[in-house]
């Protein structure tokens, strides 16, 4: 019994099991069991619900339940990889897979509540979460505008910034690509686009890749806001006025960023291979080639925060949770875990974090 | 000498060489080279520039000189695959590989115009256009704002279409992605996007994929305008009062068209290996995955003109033509023929076109 941090090993990760009517259960509970060896996987959810989806999903997983009481008295217990344990976040109503309830909606929030408690006790490493229902939350009468939010405002950060990323294939290196802008109207991308809006993110994405990836010198190419970078201007002014002036900015502050570069050239495997990031402007411009690069393998990494935080890059699909177990796939729930343990490793080597 | 189009098995291809400054002159006459088991090239451009260019760079390339007014006497002369055809556009001014010269502008130009009058006339089955210079035709006292728009306004084509397709890898189904709205600043994409230039989109589209890829009953996957095509109207209403409509309009005039659904997971290779196009609504939002996808090797075609018009996906690549021959890569011209060599065959295996 210790509240010290993990060994880098085999990293205790905090899995919230998301929305219970979706696949985030089923999907912890399978992606922590096929990494046990290398994750001390810590679920937050239902103790009797996820024993249950267990049972069912593969009786071959072995669950130990804890109390938050008893993590609060003695800080997480050491287990092998033989189980995995279950902080008991009792819900509030039976789950129907498919149908959402929002009786539900407060536990669920719970869950991440005990996540970031947790992390603060040192009791976990990071937290990797499974999808959850914003619809659900706010119909509990809980303003809720997504997890990333939630976990800024909880831990008082003002600026975070969303990152994908994944292995375009076997061998290959890692596709990151963060996002200047995430869940605005089209319309409303190019307003969102400001100097200092670029110079904070293009500051954390530098700060996280070097203390939670271990890359000394992190290499961020920046796409252009307009087709063709703008073209010299006459494809909009955004490139010259703002974006360009905010790469400069940010080389003189030590950053190697680049750019902005044509986001239809930048994202050639040729271009790619000198970097280690990626900063698109909006979510369409990044989205599509990062998921067509790794089929739905991409893992969603928040940068900013004062914690390690994964996820995976789907939602809860309640269709499939309705049809039953054993038809979820995943693979990015597997390898939102093998990223939050890698990062882990990466912020445990490096002498200043 | 007979002036109806070419046999299918070896088309008779008009092939601009663009810039003269550029790249264009020797990806084409290279290009040309490699495919003349299957394609007839007809090599647009200076003769005496072609020849010094062909010899250079690969002294094994045989051309055959024609004039223009032996073409407008006699129609395209038959020839073997021992050989391309030479059109002789004579330039203005001497070239200077890397440097621009707005005394060639003209020219350039007069090489499309050539095209255009040899598809009429019947001596070519399509056009294949090497990368030119806006910037040298406009310097030249020609207003000019694209290949793609001289074409359309030279045949009174009032709408085109810009799709990009390529092959993902070996044995692959190809990647065709078609674009709502093009060369426009970010911020003015939301507006161009209206339900009448989407339906007069959807029908080309549908059009040409029938008459011109032999495809009978083309299925056409539509992406939002926003992030998760605007998650039911609350990161933007473009989907639920223009595209969803333009699409159930599309339908109830026979066309598969579907969605709109989210780029991000539009993209994903298991949804598209239902469909034989995308709908892109802008620019970055389609081109990046494809050209991502394609290496470097795809194809911008024209839907909407009366006829086959293939370009190369890159520009004319100055930098690299002033370092001299042997350097470009001539895989996205390549591509460029083949596929209006394939277009040409299937056109005229459609019954109806």
């Amino acid at each position: 019994m210790t509240d010290a941090p993990r060994a880098a090993a085999r990293p205790a990760l905090a899995v919230t099991t998301g929305e219970p009517a979706g696949i985030g259960p089923e999907i912890a509970l399978r992606a922590a069991w096929a990494l046990r060896a290398e994750a001390n996987c810590v679920l937050i959810g239902d103790a009797a619900f996820l024993a249950l989806t267990a049972s069912l999903a593969d009786p071959a997983i072995r669950l130990a339940a804890l109390s938050v009481q008893a993590l609060r008295n003695g800080g997480l217990p050491r287990f092998g990889p033989d189980r995995i344990a279950v902080v008991d976040v009792p819900l509030a109503a039976h789950v129907v897979p498919g149908r959402l309830d929002p009786e539900n909606g407060r536990a669920v929030l719970a869950t991440l509540d005990l996540a970031l408690e947790g992390v603060a006790a040192g009791w976990f490493d990071a937290i990797v979460t499974a999808p959850l229902q914003k619809s659900t939350i706010n119909d509990a009468g809980v303003a809720f505008s997504g997890h990333t939010e939630y976990l800024a405002e909880k831990t008082g950060t003002a600026q975070v910034v969303m990152m994908l990323a994944g292995e375009p294939g076997a061998g290959q290196p890692p596709l990151r690509v963060a996002l200047a802008s995430t869940h605005l109207p089209l319309k409303d991308v190019a307003a969102a686009i400001t100097g200092e809006r670029l110079a904070a993110i293009l500051d954390i994405i530098a700060h996280d890749l070097r203390t939670k990836f271990g890359l000394a010198a992190p290499r961020i190419l920046v796409a252009g806001l307009n087709p063709h970078a703008g073209e010299n201007g006459y494809l909009g002014r955004e490139e010259i006025d703002t974006i360009a002036p905010a790469i400069a900015a940010a080389r003189a502050r030590g950053i190697d960023a680049r750019g902005p570069y044509p986001a239809d050239t930048l994202f050639q495997p040729k271009y790619l291979a000198g970097a280690d990031c990626v900063l698109a402007m909006y979510h369409d411009q990044g989205l599509p080639v990062l998921k067509y690069a790794t089929f739905g393998r991409g893992v969603n990494i928040t940068l900013g925060l004062p914690l390690i935080r994964t996820s995976v890059d789907h939602g809860t699909a309640l269709d499939l949770a309705a049809k039953g177990l054993g038809l979820a796939d995943c693979a990015s729930m597997e390898e939102a875990l093998r990223s939050a343990a890698r990062m882990v490793a990466a912020r445990a080597s490096t002498i200043k974090h």
